[in-house]
């Protein structure tokens, strides 16, 4: 039981059994590169995989022309028509009372009608997470769902998962417990690893540290272990996200979409920093001619394309929020996290877990020892 | 007045008006690596400011040796006997109460009592918090006292500033209005920047989104620009703090604490991954050879010990909080650092501003405008 490994029940999940196609419905719209970027990252995915279709919302004047462009598209590309896109500066409120026109509004209407067994997109990350909440409401058991993103890191699957990143800016400690049983099973599927470790952040590693909900939280993941299927490591720092000391980070969407963002902008800095040193002068830059190979490999390791895609958890579908800046390598990177969800039948498992966990932490409450 | 430069100011400050010398009190015990680290960053500091002398608290008998062997200490540094070290685990509050023979508590007592002018040590940080402000007590108009960082950055100065980082996992509105003022202040007399531009960390740009306090702080920031001397540029996100785009970054401390970490965790992450991949083959291995000074520039440019010491900032006295794992460089660097502070006089014009904001700020509660 324990090397359980879910990914291979691929019969689990409703929207795959029927069929060996993995349809994945995409947003066209709302992403920073505009449509272009995208249609030619839906091309990069089907050829990868072979079994990937794909339904595409938005404007079919602008994006009949574009998909026409890419043979490899033929056959296995549909274009929904969409009258607007869903903006940056569009409030999540605003979209779920008055959006059901747009190119998001649509792709999350495929997904939850079973004609798609994802969805991607790359727009607001708010609106969609709201949309995603109306339509295909929240998984039993779960009172927020979360976003979770990996993170390049030492140990030998060389990324750690962190969640929540951004889907509600507070959380209780029975929110962080189900965001453990959420990452942890997200992780699993996503990596074969029988049984992650879990970490939770927060400012210090000792147990008197640290905000009410935490230390409550502390209590009910440690509790959890069985359940979830889980090693708890305890309190971790923001030094530890990348470490190997743990695969799964728990936060509220607050400090994790700080940290998250930290990171990035950390790396970004310390690669432009490493650039303008190999451009200081001819010896530099002849040792970085030399050593190009290894700079790709680096760069390679730690570009976020590479892992672009944060997988909103908790909801009854499997939603992919694309980074609004992604390109087409970032955009065929989401819709490949999508399909390769789509068919791992996770969601089944995460749910037993989650009625569990609710369940006993309820019955729990505010200190007792049932589970 | 708006290209006042604080550090040319030296006459305010009262414990270095009656001397030449800039005496600092040194806490040798309770970092990572011991007191023969501290002995030699104070070595290093003597040497490179002729004005620097030391007060150096912990067990005499361990320390006296370690002096005698460092011939640039002769006459320069006079060792207080203190029987306990704080340690790592020791809980503040518990410090408070009963740590009054350690040599942290000895360390703070000689800033308190005017022997020196600012104090340094790498203990406990919550511990170090507690004792400084039980002794030197907050400045008028502060509720809760900050930890300032410095953080390498694209700017012209090379670095922005952020707290708090640890000081409270808590920070009201009017704290974070303070925070603001306190990091000006520090910001304008290290970097001599008349007019520094302030962020509010939050999780999005958009005016909409974040927590109450945080909505509340953006109004009374942008409110107290004059008062304060800085731009307000409005909310930044974690990929912003080592931008162009401000100088000063505003936060609770646990989301600074946790961005801190997290930014030196990934900067530390990408360095290993650097050096694994110019390890990774003969031609790897003789570029970095010929870009071994690029490579060198690089790593100076993120050296956390260049920027080693949180500024405790709000308190009636100036102490620096050397990295817990500092070496005799990292050592050397926040006495440098408490050095410089001591000799700028910041902290009345600090004083003003603080009492200032917080009587605008209380008259106009809940939503008025009297500033």
């Amino acid at each position: 039981m324990a090397s359980e490994q879910e990914h291979l029940h691929a019969g689990q999940s409703s929207a795959t059994s029927s069929t060996d196609r993995l349809v994945i419905s995409v947003d066209a719209m709302g992403g920073d590169r505009g449509p272009a970027a995208v249609v030619a990252g839906c091309a990069l995915s089907v050829q990868s995989d072979p079994r990937v279709d794909i339904i595409l919302h938005g404007d079919k004047a602008a994006l009949e022309p574009l998909v026409a462009r890419e043979p490899a598209l033929a056959g296995r590309l549909s274009v929904v028509h969409a009258d607007r896109a869903v903006t940056m500066d569009d409030k999540p409120s605003h979209v779920m009372r008055h959006g059901k026109d747009t190119s998001m509004w649509s792709a999350i209407t495929a997904l939850k009608s079973g004609e798609a067994s994802a969805a991607v997109s790359c727009g607001n990350t708010g609106a969609l997470m709201a949309v995603s909440m109306l339509q295909l409401r929240r998984m039993d058991g779960v009172n927020r769902p979360a976003i979770a993103c990996l993170w390049p890191a030492r140990g030998r699957h060389g990324f750690n998962t962190m969640l929540d990143v951004g889907a509600d800016i507070k959380a209780e400690a029975v929110d962080l417990l189900a965001y453990a049983i959420m990452g942890v099973t997200y992780f699993r599927n996503g990596f074969g690893e029988p049984r992650p470790r879990v970490g939770l952040l927060n400012v210090g590693t000792e147990e008197h540290k640290g905000r009410a909900e935490i230390k409550a939280a502390h209590e009910l993941i440690a509790r959890h272990q069985e359940t979830g299927r889980y090693e708890y490591v305890g309190f971790v720092e923001g030094s530890d996200i990348p470490s190997d000391r743990v695969d799964v980070i728990v936060t509220d969407g607050f400090t994790g979409n700080i940290a998250l963002k930290t990171g990035e902008g950390t790396a970004k800095l310390v690669g432009d920093f490493l650039r303008e040193s190999f451009k200081s002068g001819p010896l530099a830059m002849l040792g970085a001619l030399l050593a190009r190979g290894a700079l790709k490999r680096l760069s390679t390791r730690i570009d976020p394309r590479r892992v672009n895609g944060g997988v909103f958890l908790g909801l009854n579908g499997t939603v992919v929020k694309s980074h609004g800046s992604a390109d087409a390598t970032g955009i065929a990177a989401a819709i490949g996290l999508a399909a390769k969800l789509a068919q791992s039948g996770y969601r089944g498992r995460m749910a037993e877990r989650l009625v569990i966990a609710a369940q006993s932490s309820q019955a729990a409450e505010p200190n007792g020892d049932t589970a």
